[in-house]
């Protein structure tokens, strides 16, 4: 029972592919995109386009760039001997919103996953080994998920640096800012009572 | 603090102007559709720009169309002395899956409203009357929205019609089905309190 044109149809399927968007809500995007006018559907277009060639990876972090560099590896101001390794960009910008960290990042595109068939070979560690023997850093902060699968990569890469003359730690865990204890997962209480700090 | 590349950002920015796309949705798409290869990117580019070309107003009832009439309006198992009065497509749509309903529709393309400056010139009415006019209905349903706003324009199209020789209904306002009474907004029990039917 199709009763809408082609065109329709074909612009809602391809957004319906997006996470999060249903048919339903495709739709609605779809007709708010054929009221809004031609010039917005052809600019979000035209975006589209030249997404993938504006775009490649930071040869030193493999962070999102336009240029081989990175803006934050390109960015002389930022603290080299200081790595933040983290499982992927969002992760990255999380960071960067905090305003906290002025050194510069590692993203590994992925954490280890046994199940999900992701090995050490599928993680940017190689080149995380290349950078602490060139780069010599002082220090590296493991900022992955605080998960299992976030701690099997912290305690790999770990490993893999235990000969090397650097200090390696890991984001804090704990009870977040303003969440009440009652609703709070075990995991997480738990871990905030065996990592407490003396007052 | 920009550090992501222009292409990301131009693609964001656009995505973010959809209704209902905040900024971490229109950035957490943009990753996806970068990491989901540039043939789904492109497939949907060409979608959005074939969009509007692919697409007008039936000449008779105003639905969206690839043709000069409508697939509703162009099918002739559809019985043409039903006129159903909807306030847009998505509700004419919603009435499509209902699978309840032979006739045609009329698309006002929106309902009166003072308020928002919507007044009878600014809704297909004319064309109403003119079908009136030249098909001779038998019966029109007044799918307007149950609403200040929907009864206003049922009201008046009432008015323009009462010289006709035809049935004007309107779409039964009651307690929707499965729902708690409890729940129920107090216009709505008074409106199927009122409309009680005797058994």
């Amino acid at each position: 029972m199709r009763r809408l044109p082609a065109a329709i149809e074909r612009l809602s399927a391809e957004l319906a592919r997006l996470p999060g968007v249903g048919q339903r809500t495709a739709l609605r995007l779809t007709f708010h995109l054929l009221t809004g006018g031609r010039e917005r559907a052809l600019a979000l277009a035209n975006s589209l386009e030249t997404l993938h060639e504006g775009v490649r990876f930071c040869a030193r972090c493999h962070h999102l760039s336009a240029g081989p560099l990175c803006e934050i590896c390109a960015d002389p101001s930022r603290d080299s001997a200081l790595i933040c390794v983290v499982e992927g960009v969002p992760d990255l910008l999380a960071i960067e919103r905090t305003s906290e960290f002025r050194g510069t990042y590692h993203v590994l595109h992925g954490v280890l996953s046994p199940l999900r068939g992701v090995g050490p070979g599928e993680l940017r560690l190689a080149s995380l080994v290349e950078r602490v023997e060139s780069e010599l850093p002082r220090e590296m902060i493991l900022a992955v998920p605080i998960s299992v699968e976030g701690e099997a990569t912290a305690s790999y890469i770990q490993g893999l640096l235990r000969s090397r003359d650097l200090v390696v730690s890991r984001i804090a865990s704990g009870v977040p800012q303003g969440a009440e204890l009652e609703y709070i997962d075990e995991d997480t209480l738990g871990r905030a009572l065996r990592a407490r700090r003396i007052l």
